[in-house]
């Protein structure tokens, strides 16, 4: 029996070229495994959280107030509250056109006609600019964020009509969009935002709609951008990477959202105008940023100090900030890399970062979240409450909500729209770039259809079976073999970084890939300082720590990692063989004479760094000094 | 011939007792040397330089403008501006009563009829404050600095006091005090300050004034603190040390420059009361942070957000804020405790801070300073134009001025005092800490006197020549053996922590301590994970660092020092030996196996850190790693 075939659907990203091209977001079905079980709780407890909480902090309602056309000190939150709402209906929408689901098409169509009615009949909308009482429109393109969060108004649009639906939202996006053209345009204001987004935005909505006028726009912004049109703030003009023209810097330097976000909207616009110097631009920078700003984890950012960039190799464990939006716009950048290059080492970036920065932030419950996700706690930190507030630097715990609450509905939309991240066409090539159960089908104009059927325990196994479930006309399949596996193919012969699946694929056909999934030790750039003289353990894409809630061998800094001793497997962790140390004496802690190291033999077991901190307040390191 | 003698003058802190007593601010002339370069470029280039900043920024005006009542929105900078000059008047202040100097003191009479102008007949005393259009007085305890600015007041009287000047200044000092007790006393409003630093300065006004009450408020202020008076803030109530009362805590934790004034406050209500147990407290507080919060310069505070300490063991080298004023609050509190306690290993530390935290902060020129001081710069840092105002928190380069400008005349005023710090009387004992050429001389009441030269040319040299002057009376003399020195005396016999001439002094005695001098590596606890595998290289009491200026073998990064290779001395730095390896190819900096570690045999030469950054941006470390 055959499947019905489904009408293909949108992406978050639709490039009119490049080496890969993108699946629809219902093409792709993840069914059991690790990101089935993310996804659930997700969609029944994260995204209910992130309405509640919302809800309650007045973020919604800002719409009705503003639509009601006074300001009477009432509006709630920051002045950038509105882009959670459109992340949230983002998430919502991603949601829905992976499996309709009613509730939520509710739930967007009623927070869409709130937000419509709070639209200027010019098209402006933002609830904290422009009413009577509220400074006036385009004032502060430093830090008012307006276009910012048209940005992710658009986004949301995109994923709407993604499922085909061209719906209120859409409306408010389109009218929103012409009035960015007409304001900003080639004749408008000369002018960017304090928080690039909106180029990205402009230019997916753009694709989706045909509207050239909108990626014209994006290329304005990102042209614009490094000129010194934003005044100088405490932090330096390199927080909103207007330091530098876009195709002249060298790395991300900054923000680190901002510059996820920025290279993001500066390759969609070099992918549609042609422009290979801005696209190779961004890509160097993006290959150094991964080569000397990036944690093992994927995280980017590790100074609190204006939550940026620092220097090359500066990357402490213990005060990295590695805010899980940085990470969410580093996918972003790697994803739209992959389509315009085919090179899989992007995809090596996303799962990582999906696994061990994005994954990690919310709680095994869904209903709390890591804003920073550092590498190292010393000290166990207080547990925030279920309904406080907290601060967005506040690191070592999970928090329901936060003062400024975008990583929140962030990490709703990825994981929402996380089946568009998992396989690509080539041509009449399927290429599987992230491996989990599910169903995946694949059309080439035309009508020939591609079905397959991915079984797998990925990320707690190595095996990876892919077996054809229909196929017509000419299909070929290859997998992406990750960068740190050693592999065992059946039916598959290796090419580069790929598993090809030589010959037209006919149903009926499987194809294994086993990787290797012991724990492996991984050594640091000796030029990254923080971590000199100690290894991580991975366990195929997982980045493992030690927490110490597993451990009751005195504190967890006191161990030392025996590196003659092969870990071992143990469930998704592993264990290690090692000493347990004792500290020195107190007093004065520079001293003449290497310090003893001496200390009991242990073993200590590791879990993998996206479940800690689920156990209560507990110390944690993923980097391990050396016996 | 016998040289005159003096009226003994005062000190910055006159405990009514303890182990050891101060010696009066002129009793000690250093003469020649390290520190009196020091002070001359204090004196002729660093207070007219403060000087001026205060006048062209308008800090001086304020006073003027506050004098006429309304605040027309011209005052300029920020609310605790006027504590800039009072800091700048103490550092004129103890220069002139070190010698007398009449420019000095014209200077000094003219800002002080400004301020007194100023004054509010009430006492009140503040330009932010107060008038028409501006914030009412103490309406804002945790930003406001009214009260953190009578400290420094009360501390610039303390220093015309020493000197016998009981002139306007001291007048507005007392009357500001008298109002300060009215107000917030035992019936008065029950309030701290954000920023201690009234305490100290009301215990040493109380002291040089012989006023009980001007104690008990500071009593009252300490008592008070750590009880959530203090509205809560982003950085939380650690920020400034008002999570637990003083008497309870265990570390110093918050902001560093705040946890050093507060401690230094406390040990000085603490001996006037004779409250041991909270001088142990604050004893232990100190003995833990220098444990486990202190960088081997001397420097505090660990962390750029909030300028504050970080957890235990939280050291990073190159984003270490260790902001100058913090090292200054630490040799307060250390000295207090030498004072208290007679322990010379407090001695070690001011030496430590002195050479490697304070002095570091003053260009050569002394018209340039730094604010932090980081330990570790990877990348060369623009250095500011000579009239550029720079923020606080760079880290790099000195800049001129500060939107923030504590530091600078806080290092003026330190080194102005800095003969107070040299030497002190154990009874019939001279003690002295510190090493400098020059003269000293103690008396017993009842005219006994031991007038002492000392010559040596420390720290380049390790021969300290103790010659007994003059000495009336049975006066005995001990000098401090230095916490890292092996040393041979000649005159002297070893005793603990001193090297201790018996007997009898007698005009025309001679004594030598010999101190080796030679370059010594150092190790960290291993608990302090920033630099793990890496030494410091020492010299006397310097600290070295490798600086790019004096690198021709590739990047400073590259550099892996050779333990088993001695190092040598050159000049007042070393020369080590070592290799200069090649860094891995660029890509994902983390993988399998060991990273090379070969490289070209080299040899580096290590300058004093404090010398380092006078020769134009460069790159900079202290901890090297090891081979």
């Amino acid at each position: 029996m055959k499947a019905p075939i489904r009408e293909s659907s949108g992406s978050p990203v639709r490039p009119s070229n490049g080496v890969l091209q993108p699946l629809g977001i219902s093409d792709v079905t993840i069914i059991g495994g690790y990101w089935a079980q993310r996804r659930n709780v997700n969609r029944l407890r994260s995204i209910p959280h992130c309405l509640e909480w919302e809800t309650s902090v007045g973020s919604i309602d800002n719409f009705a107030k503003a639509a009601a056309g006074v300001d009477a000190g009432g509006r709630a939150g920051r002045e950038f509250s509105d882009s959670d709402v459109y992340k949230l209906i983002e998430a919502m929408a991603w949601q829905s056109a992976c499996a309709f689901d009613s509730l939520l098409e509710g739930q967007i169509s009623k927070l869409a006609s709130q937000i419509a009615a709070a639209q200027q009949p010019d098209g402006y909308l933002n609830t904290h600019f422009g009413q009577p009482g509220q400074p006036g429109r385009y004032t502060d393109f430093e830090w008012g964020h307006e276009l910012y969060c048209y940005g992710h108004l658009f986004q949301a649009a995109v994923a709407r009509l993604a499922a085909g639906q061209d719906d209120t939202l859409v409306g408010v996006a389109r009218r929103a969009a012409d009035h960015v053209c007409d304001e900003f345009g080639d004749d408008g204001r000369v002018a960017i935002c304090g928080h690039p987004e909106v180029e990205a935005g402009l230019a997916e909505l753009g694709r989706a709609l045909g509207r050239a006028d909108y990626i014209e726009q994006a290329r304005l912004f990102i042209a614009r951008r490094g000129n010194g049109l934003l005044a100088p703030i405490e932090w330096g003009q390199e927080y909103f990477q207007d330091d530098q023209p876009v195709r002249d810097a060298t790395v991300f330097r900054g923000h680190a959202v901002r510059a996820g976000y920025l290279a993001s909207g500066a390759i969609d616009v070099a992918i549609e105008t042609g422009d290979s110097q801005l696209l190779a631009a961004v890509r160097a920078q993006y290959d150094r940023t991964l080569a000397r700003r990036t944690y093992i984890t994927g995280g980017m950012g590790s100074r609190h100090t204006g939550e940026s960039f620092g220097d090359d190799f500066e990357l402490p464990p213990d005060r990295a900030y590695c805010e899980t939006c940085a990470a969410i716009g580093s996918v972003m950048v790697a994803w739209r890399l992959l389509l315009a290059t085919g090179d899989e080492s992007y995809a090596d970036v996303i799962e990582r970062t999906l696994y061990n920065a994005i994954a990690a932030s919310p709680s095994e419950s869904g209903d709390a979240f890591f804003y920073a996700n550092p590498l190292q706690v010393r000290t166990p930190t207080r547990e925030p409450g279920p309904r406080e507030v907290c601060l967005r630097a506040e690191s070592g715990s999970r928090a329901a909500w936060f003062t400024v609450p975008c990583c929140p509905p962030n990490v709703a939309r990825m994981l929402a729209s996380l089946p568009a991240y998992v396989a690509t066409t080539e041509g009449n090539r399927l290429r599987l770039h992230q491996f989990t159960p599910g169903e995946i089908v694949a059309r080439r104009p035309g009508g020939d259809e591609l079905r397959l059927s991915v079984a797998t325990e990925y990320p707690n196994d190595g095996r990876v079976t892919v077996t054809v479930v229909t196929a017509t006309g000419d299909w070929s399949l290859a997998l992406r073999v990750p960068g740190w596996a050693s592999v065992k193919l059946t039916g598959l012969r290796r090419d580069g970084r790929l598993a090809v699946a030589d010959g037209r694929c006919k149903p009926g056909d499987v194809f294994v890939m086993d990787i290797d999934m012991e724990p492996r030790l991984t050594y640091p750039d000796p030029r990254i300082d923080a971590v000199r003289g100690c290894v991580a353990v991975e366990r195929g894409p997982l980045v493992l720590c030690l927490e110490s809630a597993n451990s009751s061998d005195g504190p967890i800094g006191d161990f030392r990692l025996d590196s003659t001793v092969t870990p071992t497997a143990l469930g998704d962790g592993a264990f290690v063989a090692g000493r347990s140390v004792s500290p020195p004496d107190e007093g004065w802690p520079y001293l003449g004479g290497v310090p003893k190291s001496e200390g009991k033999a242990v073993a200590a077991q590791l879990i993998p760094y996206h479940r800690w901190g689920n156990r209560g307040p507990s110390a944690m390191r993923v980097w391990l000094p050396l016996a």
